[in-house]
């Protein structure tokens, strides 16, 4: 890592290559206009102060357009390195003339990775900035919801289009931790009982690591959402507070959960740990009960393969039979006793 | 999960099948008149305003009656939304007319299931409503109460009739949690003996999952109950501020619970993993045990196989005889120390 | 449990039998007199307003008894029921005109077992009421104090003999939690070598009961005893607060041994399921020795019982006797080798 | 543990039999004299006000000499009784006129143990009393630096030697803590490998009870320190100030040195437990190898000793020879087998 | 360690043998001169107060330079003990002209061992003076940043510089702790299978102490850092204050991972105490499964030892063959057995 109060140079550092294009959704009570471009001044001409104009930007590679953009709206450079930093810790900060969010958002695979992109918000008093590392389908449901006015989204200010994205990102969170405590409990069941499948360290560490990162993502909001609710922004609306109050609950579930799942996985670890230690044992029980069983008859063959002048038996006509059968007897009782006694 | 600012349409996401009927009681100093219904039209007429009117809503099916109640008095769209939603976490909201209390209440099943509804309660000047997911006598005493006006009940205002449901809910909680703590304390006393009981490992996670519902529930009120007492709200009287105050010593009660059971349930983890090891290690050891006392008698008749040309036993006349004998004794004696020794 | 905001009658739910009986010490500078009696009226005509008034209640079956007392200085019922409740949680509230402590006291009994009962003070401008359910010499070193006025208890303030009596109370604690954390120690020191004691794990979990119910009663205290220490209470005298702090000191004392024993008893409980794998293991070990001797004896023994035609030493004539010496000696160099390296 | 507001009594409760004497230090900027004595008047008459006076009390025996002091300088009863009482919780208090300060000392034993002493100091104005309960060197580096004038101590108020005395404290601390870390870190890096060393447990446990004496006297000054920095005490001199944010830089590395022998405990006590298991289990390992090196052997004596009428081998003239070379080679190939493996 | 306020002489107290030497960097908008020396004396000269004068000081040797500087700039003396003291604990401290960080800096080495040094910064209005114990290429990107005037660095006040050599010191702990949580993964991810890998024990006690000298340095700024951000110092510019937000965002980072590496660190020794378990029961249960394939084949050619007159498959002439055949098929059975039940 270097300084990077010292480069005058922007680059994002992401894995992403989707190529940065824009799209602007420009909005008032009576109309809606979309633009879409790869270029900044594609759609500059398009935003009209008087209407709430909401530019979502995918792909962070053209440095150049998110700098234009930038300082179009004012944004100081700092926020613009925090943009295109994706390992940059979540945050909410004030500014004196719009609000700056680094968010994480999350996308399960098929193979249980988590895929995490950056979302940067920035909420001035007629425009939403949206950021996105990759394209998504995630804001489809906002425009739609802009498009059909619904609940008169159209006639609020930019602080309601914000709570909206904020409950989109809150759905996101909830739908992965969600996720990650059913797995949890599903693994808790299956260690209940001993079982020899492999694949359960595999998925716990696999859960872990998923809830480590989702906590990483929300727990710095706790404390930064309460500030944000409670700050006197006069970007937020007295009229909106409730919508706030709103996100704040899914929050609220989030947190919850995954304080669910740190108690869950501690306990699931140990459990772990316990099973494996069974199964093992396990094994080595069933082995012994075998040697057990085989030693009495052992020492009976031993017994009669001394060498004593005087063995009346050894000289039976049926002698050799007898000897079979008392030993598969001795067998099958010890046998028996070890199935009675539930060892085997 | 959907994002819930987009929607203009409400829907009830749990399972109970109760269908919604509405219970009106009416009542001030001298009168009380209680009404039902399965619309609001039913019993709408019936609310007098200069009287306390509490409003029982069971079962969540009909969202039409729930939005006419919501609209009659002035209840905004997102408490709408969150009386809906089975999953929304706790909460105690101060809205300028009314409070907006969203709890959870348990019942335990015969197999030891935990069933979960959410109450919500609304309480205004002169209302108080409640939501329930399905029917239930959980307030049954409530209405006994006002019948007889026990206590002057009927005099007072609906903050009082607020602090009286809310004892309800707390000595719901009180019940489970104890109930819990018993269960766990049982536990713990039986795993202090090695016990071959299969069941408790699956009791130990039943009341891990109880005590985590129950916490989840719960611990959000901790704060937020602290933060009613201490709000200036004009809907609560000073006069009825010590019942609060009661209420909020039950809810110290059930805190203290929980924390107790967090406690026991760690070290009951711990006491359950050493016991399966120990029942394990105690199988092996009489096993062994087995083993090492046949290993001599095997050892003296392997002797009593040697081909030497002289070996002066073999030619006794009782040498066979007395071979079983020494067995026998060398047998009884690794049998009587091990027994001494109690490892046996 | 039940509502109890619901019910008119007052009921203890206790199990002491203790009938109740009411002892006044009603004293100034230069008097003090002491009245006792089974009513009420009793002592009622024995109290005088000009002096400090300290009613002791033992036993809590005669509910009208502590009602009338209720009644005679404005105790508002909940406080009552409070009283009566030997399940409330410790508290400390602040009425208008006199302080309410719930309190818990514990009494060691021989096998180990904590009796606790519960002591409610009120503590008004010129009177303390004392509530126990047993009998109890708890307050007979107060009371000889008072006849004795020493230091000159007799001329100082009601907050006075309270600081007194929670300096009582607070010796209890001491008391009592000092015992749990020697018996923690002791254990601790035998769980440090291999030991057979099977009483260890039982009298662990007695220390956990008492020290959880210590916690249960003393934790409360740590914030509320505080607020008190700053409230603004015209009951508190300036004069007297250095006793409050002395009392709070005490209080600190307790809080830090609490603590101390619930680290102690967290690695205590590691050591005991060490301790108990241990000894397994141990024995596991001790019967594995004995196998490991044997086995190369016997196969010595299968070696002279083949049935090669050319085997020499067995046609020797000390052969037999050869053998047994080999056997021996290879015996005890087994015997020994396992003694040198501590394995035996 | 008796009630001590109810005795006029002093006693001192403690062990240390050394006998009380004192030790007067009354100096300016230009003079410094010093007196001993066994008795507070062999001192009194040479008190200076114009001067700080500083008064070393050594050994808490006579009770009568610390009274006469106390009520010199006009500290109330119950500071006495703490200074007297050598189980008081660690504590700083503000009186009107002076500072009361209650600390512990702590010195290494050759066998490991711990020797706690208690030190309290009371500041006033122009004197500073310190009360220890054994002889002891501690403050003679401060004595000779005021008769060296250092750093114009003589020059400074009384709070200036109050920071000095507390930075020898707070040396003592350091000393104490950093062997405790550095005797866990050296244990920590010998539980790495497999040790039958027996004294490990002890020495855990050990350093545990010292951590623990060490933290339970030092937590309370995280707090109460920091009260006393802030406070806008008229005894504490603005330009003093320094020193006492210099003493808190030694807490503070004091705190955070516990804080990781908290941490490197619980480790500790994991390695010792596991490494317990693992020395036991290495000993079965190596038990079980022999006999598995030893199975087939007797597995092929047997086939020899089988009376099969028509066996080749048995009738060869080296037969013997060869079954001896062959057992030998199948025992050292096992041999070789599980060195490979590194089992044995 | 020794009362460090009884003694006028300055020691360096730590192991850097790196000779004092100065390099002064003064420079406005327009000019930048930098000079080096081995005595103030010899830059002394060059300061110029209406520039910025920024004073690396390496290696701690020469005292009498050390406090020739805090001479010239009015630092107190306890400062400048404590920027000899290559212990001290790290603080923000702000004086009435200048501020004081103690803060720390690491360095990894080829063998894994962290590299501890002290880096001293004290900023005043017109002057920053940095003190390293040993010489080091961190600070080079700033003097070229300031020799080529990056983001007009030189028109800025020294609290910017400030601000971009704390960006440095942080990029220091991110890379250093990303090391550490990497090297924390792969050790994970290496013991979710049994691995007999000997170095996993060394490896995270390595990493823990990595991670406790990292947090020990990073956690106290924590703390006060914010405090600093909250301060009303005139030394801190508004128009700065954003540059000292950035460094807040990577310190924030810092903590989260410090926090990550806690968690997983905890999970890590209970995996490698369960591997260590798994592996040593491994070998076991191999070994016994050895001696469970032999058991039967010894029983077998004991009962062919047998000296029954009557046995008819000792007489026949492919007996011996017959019988080979039959032990061979058991063992294989035995063999083919627990492979398949994957217990070989």
């Amino acid at each position: 890592m270097k300084n990077n109060l010292l480069s005058e140079k922007l680059t994002y550092t992401g894995v992403s290559t989707t190529p940065t294009h824009l799209h602007l959704c420009s909005y008032n009570e009576s109309e809606v206009n979309e633009f879409s471009g790869f270029n900044f001044s594609d759609i500059r001409g398009n935003i009209q102060n008087d209407r709430i104009n909401w530019i979502q930007v995918n792909g962070m590679q053209n440095i150049d357009i998110i700098r234009e953009i930038g300082d179009y709206y004012n944004i100081n450079f700092l926020t613009i390195q925090d943009i295109l930093n994706p390992h940059h810790p979540t945050k909410i900060e004030e500014h004196e003339n719009h609000h700056v969010l680094v968010l994480k958002l999350f996308q399960a695979e098929k193979n249980n990775q988590l895929i995490k992109q950056q979302l940067s918000i920035i909420q001035g008093k007629n425009f939403i900035l949206t950021f996105l590392e990759n394209d998504g389908s995630l804001f489809d449901d906002v425009i739609t919801a802009i498009q059909n006015n619904i609940l008169k989204i159209r006639s609020k200010e930019s602080d309601y289009l914000l709570s909206v994205l904020l409950n989109d990102v809150m759905a996101n969170y909830r739908n992965i931790i969600t996720a990650v405590e059913e797995s949890l409990e599903e693994m808790e069941s299956r260690l209940l009982t001993i079982t020899s499948a492999t694949d359960i360290g595999i998925n716990i560490q696999t859960s872990r690591r998923q809830y480590m990162r989702v906590k990483r993502a929300v727990l710095p909001l706790k404390e930064q959402f309460s500030r944000l609710l409670l700050s006197d922004s006069k970007l937020l609306h007295k009229s909106n507070r409730a919508y706030f109050y709103d996100v704040n609950d899914h929050l609220q579930f989030v947190l919850q959960t995954i304080e669910i799942c740190r108690e869950t996985l501690s306990s699931l670890v140990d459990l772990y740990i316990s099973n494996n230690d069974l199964r093992m044992n396990d094994i080595m029980k069933r082995l012994t009960v075998v040697s057990t069983i085989f030693i009495p008859l052992t020492f009976l063959v031993g017994v009669w393969g001394m060498n004593f002048k005087i063995m009346p038996e050894l000289d039976w006509k049926y002698g050799y039979l007898t000897a079979w059968l008392i030993m598969i007897i001795v067998g099958f009782i010890g046998y028996w006793f070890f199935k009675k006694k539930k060892w085997y």
